[in-house]
């Protein structure tokens, strides 16, 4: 028949792997690549499977892009700062310090040119890649001590990567590189003063509310961290379209969904740490604007010997400065008013 | 050969026909129909085609439900408080006054149940709905004059519709029903005093601040406006389970691409609208707060009255109070003092 050749060509059986950079036990991460894959499955009418591995059990997280680079595996759902010791243009893709909100960084995604950007730095590295979640707006991380001014700071010992870690050096803060199931033990003994990991819901079960009591936001560094599929650029270049379109979608599904299950769990979560002892404070207005005055210099220093991180940067920060004018008008507003119920208990 | 029967059951080829209740001339809301039809049909290899028509030209934009509940269109995309005259719960899966915001309806959708308990209510009219797009928090439109109290509303005659309408007439405002060409006439003549339309990327384009310049936020009965697509009930359960899939995925992909359209173009609208003249203003503390107030009472009316209305208002309101818990907590944090760095013209 007619009809055959091109059903063979448009729904060939594939099997694919994708490692996550992320335990099981962030299940909300973890969860959305497995969102993902089942709507690939389902969609493919089961004839492209793409199997979820967690970090470690074939590749180690933290090698999952070189993994997708080199072609051993086909996928990866990781957080694209995470190589951001390679270049720290990376680090756009996910989050950098007092970058974009949830929402801007998906806007200026889908519609200010993100994903072509970023895929266009990501090319000399055999990749092209798809937004696929976002936790939302971190929190800054326990600490053994109340934090009051930028000088408290200074010497602190503070289990915090990459880009964030860099600027908070200039004040004076110790970075440390410690693995999730290591922080706490660090923290019981005082190795370490302070620790940063996600948010509440995520925070809850390693329990640092009961060694390190003081729980502070925002983190400034991730305002709205987005992670992203990995895909080897050949194996997506010769993928069908009709795969490609299911992948995109399901893409955005895991995107979208990502984020509604931090928004859905955080809130419990914060009650029930709040219940056991732990001491929400912000970041004083001092504090901040130290920070901010360090990331900049870090942007500075780095725009100055690297043409394409300085490319990224200066189109994300003119997205910045005018998704800041827009929010502050409607959307801020009326975010403002109602939490202002909530704390009259009018809600 | 075996595989061919299974082939012809899950790639029947399809037409859909979808109406939207937009017009071309919004095209970010109409057009997150197109991104929804057109990854449909990549996805299916061309075999399963939505064709998408603009509001009016097969059936009136506002009839889209009833054209869906009996059976003559497969599809509509349109905003589910459009038929709040059958039964004020069709608001709820939109936007209801003080309600969620963006965000937060799609964490209520996606992980809180408001998918299935919308699709609980929405079988009485053989309807399957899933989001479909959002504006974010709308504007609260444009005013003749100042207004500075509560008192101020007293008689103004405003083109505000459904539910907001309903709420603000508590305060003397008396609401009108205008179709969007007809307002800025209205606005001229003095016939109406205010109208409220979406937010400053469409309602430039009608030209507005030329004949009412104060334009005022937020437009508190819609802080997070969700579109939705609304498949007849047995057309969506008559489908392959593949391309409940893929419509899955598609319609994830249009609800996270119409928010970022949004916050995309809004920046840019604004300040041409400000630098045209607009004249923005905050509604006082003083009116959010008796519209806050005759809000409640509206719901406590609609709840006596009303066991399916009641289900649902309590479900949101439940998940609303703990969802601004939390967002005042990290994001918020975050959001504010990036704001107050857009003002200082830091950012």
């Amino acid at each position: 028949t007619l009809a055959a050749p091109a059903i063979a060509q448009s729904a060939p059986e594939l099997k694919w792997r994708l490692t996550s950079s992320f335990p099981k036990s962030l299940d909300t991460i973890f969860g959305a690549a497995e969102v993902f894959a089942k709507n690939v499955a389902e969609a493919s009418d089961g004839k492209f499977q793409i199997q979820v591995f967690p970090a470690g059990e074939i590749v180690p997280g933290l090698q999952a892009a070189d993994k997708v680079t080199d072609g051993t595996l086909e996928m990866a759902h990781t957080a694209s700062y995470y190589y951001w010791g390679k270049d720290p243009t990376f680090a756009f893709a996910t989050a950098v310090p007092f970058g974009l909100n949830s929402r801007q960084q998906n806007a200026w995604m889908y519609e200010g040119g993100g994903i072509d950007l970023m895929n266009e730095f990501y090319a000399a590295y055999n990749i092209h890649a798809l937004p696929g979640g976002n936790t939302g707006a971190q929190m800054g991380g326990w600490f053994r001590k109340e934090i009051k001014t930028a000088a408290d700071l200074k010497g602190v010992k503070m289990r915090i990567g990459g880009f964030g870690g860099k600027v908070i050096a200039k004040l004076g803060v110790v970075p440390q590189q410690i693995a999730g199931g290591d922080i706490y033990p660090a923290l019981e003994k005082g190795t370490i003063d302070a620790a940063e990991w996600v948010g509440p819901y995520d925070d809850q079960k390693l329990g640092f509310n009961k060694v390190a009591p003081y729980y502070y936001y925002p983190g400034w560094w991730e305002g709205g961290p987005m992670l992203h599929f990995f895909i080897n650029k050949a194996k997506w270049e010769g993928l069908p379209k009709n795969y490609q379109a299911i992948i995109t979608g399901a893409a955005a599904l895991a995107n979208t969904d990502m984020q509604a299950r931090y928004d859905h769990l955080n809130p419990g979560a914060l009650k029930k740490l709040v219940a056991d002892g732990a001491k929400l404070r912000p970041f004083s207005a001092e504090i901040l604007e130290a920070c901010f005055n360090a990331a900049k210099e870090t942007y500075a220093e780095m725009n100055a010997t690297n043409a394409a991180f300085k490319k990224v940067h200066d189109a994300v920060m003119a997205y910045r400065a005018d998704a800041y004018l827009w929010q502050q008008v409607s959307e801020a507003t009326f975010d403002n008013f109602m939490m202002a119920q909530q704390r009259k208990k009018a809600l």
